[in-house]
């Protein structure tokens, strides 16, 4: 061993023992006669004194000491004469009498402190500079605390923890999958699993009762900042429950992580239907840290000659508590928030309610204060308030309002990042029409169980079947989902053919799960939860790259080992595939 | 919930409960009047009770039910008049008052006993049939104990687990890896890990100190019976550390695994350099659970005309205690099994030492008894014991006779499955030649330190340098490996040009390593144990299928879900692949 105690652990229970530490030069401070080195590891920084009276010799020979050295020295505990109160081992520093360079340091490309000078390319070129500060490091520390409460509480569950295969078949419904070439199997392939659904229901049909992993999954998407092509979830399954027990299971893992981690003592978990969330907030993953609900006012603001509300579907407003006095430019911006592309609302109505009681909008126009009041009395409004309206086809309106909604709580900072509202989302649709491929999708996935009480629906509408599936979404953020899982042959064949399967598409792809249904499969279902999102919001970030330790950029690339690349002509030619033409002077020319 | 209790749990202290379980109907017994179900989950058996005197409605309805089927049944807790001290329930058994069929089952293709008709295939195909049996739940129990247990330590240890990327670079030095097509980047190649290795090396310069994981790696080889293409290993690493103090560290988690595990207190860890064990052993993974060292007598077999010896560079037996009596069949036997084509001896030579003095011998012709009386003095041979001789090239000999100590070793009972003898193999050579492709290959991988006292050889006599390489090794398996590793980037610049790498090669594939070692390397070092192998060693069997949920076949193929299997052409399209035109007709065509 290189050291006796770590950078993070010496205070005045150690004065005067003769010490050694191993580590990194994190700061340097050459005073008159005496060199003060601040030594780092994971623990924590020490201060090492190196004096010219009291050791020349060894003062001499730290000049060449850059940033970064790794470093080990021996030495005594002295108290300090100055402390700092801020770090565990500010009162004392080690008197120097020995010391090594264990490996030089070249300049690090950025300043490897809290806030640095490294832009994302760079800081990710160089990841393993990157998570020396403790600004990346801890996101690490906290990730491996997350997932240890997970265990220690799932385990205390009795949940058994499987590693499902990750060389899989690939089942392109949903996203797409990466794939592995067999060598072993020309012209076949593996793919790699975007979850373990299949397996984790089969292992409840093996009678294995409570299931989890927390596990890599891959997706080959179009990546935006928030997705990775590999990320990790929490995966969970149990037999014989009903939704009740899976929402008040993971309602308690949730709290355990809460209380563990954060030291937060978590409310009740509301809950609400999606078709409640859709109304009142315009998203199925609302943040509840605030109300701000959505009003619905078509009845009462259309017949008055204003075109566009009355060609309007819906007409739906919010009530922004105490922000009448907005100006002209506030108000200007609020408008082009609405008209962003990625908002995409034509316009904005908005009516103040002034404290002096007089409402004046943007359609004075077409109405009249009596007609304003009425929109102020439905929405709750109060002098001082300012409404803010939005009007057109009924989903997309909803969907802007759901943005104007989010922006006025930023606005307005009802969003602390500190306070986690919690909520469960009940009632999902089953099906979701695809107006590209013309044809149903399964909302979550092609497993979870319609409602009993909807099932005659497939048959007649099958757009309005609610399934039983659900989603946790804390601060606005969805967390989780699940469902509990059709376990019956007939109904598992009957969900495909909605999706538009041919039975022999459905063999071919899932014969294996549905005729697993026949050997006695329990009722069963279960949840997943986003690791790296939990994580970012446990470490009060919006970036889960911040919670990876290895990421790739958003064309999926690590840009430290600079992958994906190109392999050998040799390794191509095993595995029986070619280069499309284009990609491969060298193949091209042989056909 | 299905239900209030589990099937294992209740005993006399339920008494006149009213309780309701669910699960798998295991056995059933029709006596008169009464019907016995064994209804069985993950947690046990409990017996019910369908008496037709009581409920003969419940007694008649029963009648349709067959093995597997799913119930769930209330019912009250009575003392069973013939108990069953063999179970945890054994002593009640549950009077049904209600029971629900939630899920019928269709004959199992094989019986679902510890004891089952089912070949592996069949078996494999229904992996969830196969888990639901006892013999192969348990194991995957025993799974889950064990990654409970090495987290439990190496968190104690303050190791942090970091999850490494699963899509990598494809650096085709060691196995052959799996690879994965990237869409986003026409023509380059992910590649799945084979060990997360540079990665844990770079933690290790980030600063992180102590990593671990327990980890998916992939290995793209023909398949033995103990290899899957993808395995797991609990993967580790230190700095600031030397070769002692991992050995003292992993020491540490395999003691805690037997202890918690298995109940078993571990001796000391005895330790053989590489040298020694080839030496005595004949391979570098000995099965110290028996002595049986191998001695040389070359120099005193050799010169007596016996032309077979007399050619040989090396002859070298082993001493069989209390063997003299084994008949011609049974040394006809031993020589059959030398000379097959996987141990590939050319004959055996045998002495046999009497209870009575006299040494018989295969050899007589050539050797008096005063010559094979120095033999078995030689070999510490007492009357009574069997000496059996090898002969030939020394490293082909000695690998020989290492399949033959095995075979004595186990026809003695000398291999007990219940004891358990641990052995740090050290000093492994650095290089290994390789004759097909005429240059060296790095033994352990290329990122291993060479001995600072043989790094001069490095350009003298590569062959001749030992690593820092160590093995864990019990009863004859190898459980894992690591090393000391390189931490400076011109050794490891020399070592690439030992194994024949241009500085260009080295420099595409590795140069984010090599890079990283000028930022402030700390000497570092770890170990990777297979994971799989040492559940299979705990559970008792030598087959890591039995540990795995879901294994492939030696083929590489997921016979449940059918896997490998082809995808459709507008996947290959969007990846930028074509299959060879021999696999694929339709492609064949375009060119």
């Amino acid at each position: 061993m290189y050291r006796t105690h770590t950078c993070g652990e010496l205070n005045k229970n150690n004065l005067s023992q003769t010490v050694t530490l191993a580590g990194w030069v994190f700061r340097i401070r050459h005073l008159s006669k005496k060199t003060f080195v601040d030594l780092r590891d994971r623990y924590g920084v020490t201060q090492l004194l190196f004096s010219e009276e009291t050791n020349l010799e060894l003062y001499n020979k730290i000049k060449d000491l850059g940033r970064e050295f790794v470093i080990q020295v021996t030495g005594k505990v002295i108290e300090r004469s100055s402390k700092n109160p801020e770090i565990p081992t500010g009162e004392i520093e080690i008197e120097a009498s020995e010391f090594n360079i264990l490996n030089k340091a070249i300049v690090p490309p950025f300043i490897l402190e809290d806030e640095t000078d490294g832009g994302e390319d760079l800081r990710m070129k160089y990841r393993y500079l990157d998570i020396r500060r403790n600004a990346v490091k801890k996101n690490l520390l906290l990730r491996h605390q997350m997932a240890k409460e997970t265990r220690k509480y799932l385990d205390a569950q009795n949940f058994v923890e499987v590693e499902t295969p990750v060389l899989i078949k690939s089942t392109p419904e949903g996203a797409r999958d990466f794939v592995v070439p067999s060598r072993m199997n020309p012209g076949q392939f593996y793919a790699l699993p975007q979850s373990p659904q299949t397996f984790k229901q089969l292992l409840m049909v093996a009678g294995l009762d409570k299931y989890y992993q927390i596990v890599k999954c891959f997706r080959d998407e179009d990546l935006r900042a928030d997705r990775q092509p590999e990320f990790t979830q929490i995966d969970c399954e149990m037999s014989f429950v009903e939704q009740e027990d899976i929402l008040n299971m993971f309602e308690g893992l949730t709290r355990h992580l809460f209380k563990t981690v954060k030291g937060v003592d978590l409310a009740e978990f509301p809950r609400m239907t999606y078709a409640e969330a859709m109304k009142y907030y315009g998203c199925d993953k609302p943040d509840t840290r605030f109300e701000m609900k959505f009003v619905e006012i078509t009845d009462i603001a259309k017949g008055k000659n204003f075109p566009v509300f009355d060609s309007s579907e819906l007409i739906v407003g919010i009530c922004a508590k105490g922000c009448s006095e907005y100006s002209r430019k506030q108000l200007d911006a609020l408008v082009d928030f609405v008209k962003r592309p990625q908002v995409g609302a034509k316009g904005l109505v908005y009516v103040k309610y002034g404290t002096d009681g007089v409402l004046k909008s943007s359609v004075d126009k077409f109405y009249a204060q009596e007609d304003l009041k009425k929109w102020a009395d439905a929405m709750g409004a109060q002098q001082g308030d300012l409404l803010l309206v939005l009007s057109g086809e009924a989903d997309k309106t909803r969907k802007q309002l759901s943005e104007l909604r989010l922006e006025m709580g930023t606005q307005l900072g009802l969003r602390d990042p500190n306070v986690f509202k919690t909520l469960w989302v009940l009632d999902f649709p089953l099906l979701e029409w695809n107006e590209e491929t013309n044809r149903f999708f399964a909302m979550h996935h092609p497993f979870t169980s319609p409602k009993l009480e909807d099932v005659s629906l497939l048959d007649t509408d099958p757009g309005r079947v609610r399934a039983n599936a659900y989603d946790l979404v804390i601060n606005g953020v969805e967390i989780g989902g699940g469902s509990i899982r059709i376990h019956d042959r007939k109904l598992q064949k009957r969900m495909f053919e909605c999706l538009g399967f041919t039975d022999e598409e459905a063999q071919h792809q899932f014969g294996f799960l549905m005729n697993a249904f026949e050997f006695g499969a329990p009722p069963h279902g279960g949840l997943a939860l986003g690791f790296d999102r939990l994580c970012s919001m446990f470490g009060g970030s919006s970036s889960i790259k911040d919670y990876i330790a290895f990421p790739k950029n958003n064309a999926g690339r690590d840009m430290m080992i600079d992958t994906p690349s190109s392999i050998s002509d040799a390794q191509l030619k095993e595995l029986n595939i070619h280069l499309s033409p284009a990609l491969s002077e060298g193949e091209g020319v042989k056909f």
